[in-house]
């Protein structure tokens, strides 16, 4: 089976909106098997909207629409589905009342425009929307699929996995599952040579790579006649992985590394605190994002000025002037120097030259010193990042959480 | 004049990558009144990229391609434009050259892969890609123009700046220009009403609102045979929008608002000290994003336990008993702690529920306090936010910037 995406709106074409619905729809219909051949974008225009309609019907099996459901005059998608295969739109009771008590709900008058969302087309399967007022359909017709999602992503996903994934599953006659593995430490080249054979060899399982912010995906992708099967053909390959790749997982589920840290912290009942220079927060920020993290974060200071690294971690003057705030020195009393007010189990610290000015032939930029602190031990790491500010602060962030990470994993 | 834009890879149809090309390109030609159709992506497969290719020739004026003109086997947008064009590539001697002196440069071998990008069409004008190997082109042929950029966006941009701005600014009968007008504190609707007889009115200058992470922007766009015939159109606006909503415009530049918020502290010679709960550092990491900011930017502290507010800050004991880490008395006492430790200009402190844990019915999740002091007055803003853990820790960060706009406007 093969899949057409195309997404409606004028703000696309506008330049707007950045469509991610294409690229998670794409995501989620190659795990499941299906082909996308293309993604086609056309703005709120009933003529070009019908002529893309009808391409995509005549080159795909099925086709994906996004956006134009709305109750505004400029939404149009369902119109012009409807004319194209030559059904009505009626009213559909459930969706009508819905809305109503949603608008009740609000204490807000609910107008005409807003009642065009109940009406739906002839003979299609209605997707309740969880997440908004406009639902979804799909349409069978002849060989051919058509399913209209609305724009905002929250609500095309959440229509998505309620109703779309279940119905593309029940069609296939395999079952498909997916397995993430989540590497940190590696590039993606690097993971895609180690990993080479099994990645050109498999036709099922599937591997594929996906890269983006320093965060690094493997995604097994497996399809067979039932869970025992699939789990059968996965398994193997992800102890293959294992066997050469172990030290750089992170994550069988897809987390986010921050996610797996204060999880872990929050397993073995640890406490963190921290000292950025160069990161400016950025760490603090990131492990904040993680909800339960006020249960093993205590506290994180950010150092910005020499100053400050004396008077809130007791970072000794004559350090500072003898190795400078970007060196190892300085790192270690940082990490000892937050150990030492926050009590914390682990402590860690961040040193560095972000860029793009304050560098020298000595100090580079990129140039990163990270220290760590527990009770039994403390270290300093050295890296040296390329890239501009905004890359060298998040694989600094990356490369201490990585360090979070070993450090429990070696000690606790 | 309209265009296409034909994006080729077959990452973005496996939903690796999104199309944050198309986005750009859309932004950049409509400012420059090109009217775009249609956004097309096409895996790297020749017979449906001909077909895609054939199609947006038959429907627009221009196409523009992205990807596809790397060094791989996969790699044939180039082949299959001269193809459908019946022209031929031949070597291009200066991209050769450059290739060559890249990869003596690199110590690396040059392959004949590599070779392949320095094959150009026939009569086609050679954009030179100062930010990777593989140069862009254009095509003209008849009535319609093909542009064809690499797929790698800081490449792509580099390109489109370099030479395909000019080219379609030569080519184009008029002159135009925008300006971009920045607000803070106001939401994208309510923006759009005060502003609605100017939106609808104008064709001449055209004015469009984009609205991003808490980040709300108005482009107005002007054409004229002359600089000054722009100006004169634009400027009337410009006072007209002031005169509505002058407090709420941070920026004519186009600025985010922790730039603006650093180089007013720099123009002032203030300097500023942060203490942070609910967003856990995410203010600090923002202001430290902007390079030149160790000039004014003291130091953060994260405190995320009660122990460690009282520690660092010396916020009383009794005030957390009393009214709770989540208090405008707590906020206040973070804020005079900072300003205490750092002997900052000014000093900030934000403390609330980000949820989505943590909300009880006297102080619900979205509750934040921030608070303020300079040497001459203190204050506490109280928000109610709406929305999950990272909209409710964004949001609060801009509002903390606008604050601290706000306070330097009005105390130095």
């Amino acid at each position: 089976m093969n899949c057409t995406i195309l997404a409606v709106g004028t703000e696309l074409l506008m330049g707007q909106t950045v469509n991610t619905n294409a690229a998670f729809l794409s995501q989620e219909l190659n795990e499941l098997g299906i082909n996308v051949l293309f993604h086609i974008t056309v703005g709120d225009n009933p003529h070009r909207l019908d002529k893309m309609l009808n391409n995509a019907l005549e080159n795909s099996d099925m086709i994906i629409t996004t956006g134009g459901l709305g109750p505004t005059q400029d939404d149009l998608t369902k119109e012009i589905i409807a004319k194209a295969l030559g059904r009505k739109l009626h009213l559909h009771r459930p969706t009508y009342g819905k809305l109503e008590s949603f608008f009740k709900r609000l204490n807000r008058e609910m107008t005409n425009n807003n009642i065009k969302q109940a009406y739906l087309p002839d003979n299609s399967i209605i997707l309740e929307n969880n997440a908004g007022t406009a639902p979804g359909f799909i349409i069978e017709e002849r060989e051919k699929v058509i399913i209209s999602l609305p724009g905002p992503p929250k609500e095309m996903k959440s229509i998505y996995f309620d109703s779309v994934k279940p119905y593309l599953q029940r069609k296939s006659e395999y079952t498909i599952k997916s397995k993430l593995l989540k590497f940190v430490g590696i590039g993606e080249s690097s993971l895609e040579n180690v990993l080479v054979d099994l990645i050109s060899n498999q036709t099922n399982p599937t591997l594929a790579t996906y890269a983006k912010d320093g965060e690094l995906t493997l995604r097994i992708t497996a399809k067979g006649n039932s869970h025992e099967e699939i789990d059968s053909l996965i398994n193997p390959i992800v102890k293959e992985v294992e066997s050469r790749l172990k030290e750089y997982i992170y994550s069988y589920r897809g987390e986010v590394l921050e996610e797996v840290v204060v999880n872990m912290l929050l397993s073995k009942n640890l406490t963190l605190s921290l000292a950025e220079s160069c990161t400016g927060g950025l760490l603090s920020s990131k492990l904040t994002s993680v909800s339960g993290v006020s249960k093993v974060f205590d506290r994180g200071i950010v150092t910005y000025s020499n100053t400050s690294k004396s008077e809130e971690l007791g970072v000794r003057e004559s350090t500072l002037r003898t190795y400078g705030a970007v060196s190892k020195e300085t790192a270690m009393e940082m990490a000892l120097g937050i150990k030492r007010a926050s009590g914390t189990d682990i402590s860690l610290s961040i040193t560095g030259v972000a860029g793009p000015t304050g560098g020298s032939p000595e100090k580079p930029v990129g140039l990163i010193y990270i220290g760590i602190a527990t009770d039994s031990s403390s270290y300093v790491k050295k890296l040296n990042l390329t890239g501009d500010r905004n890359k060298i602060r998040n694989y600094t962030t990356i490369a201490a959480l990585n360090l979070i990470r070993k450090t429990i994993q070696e000690e606790y």
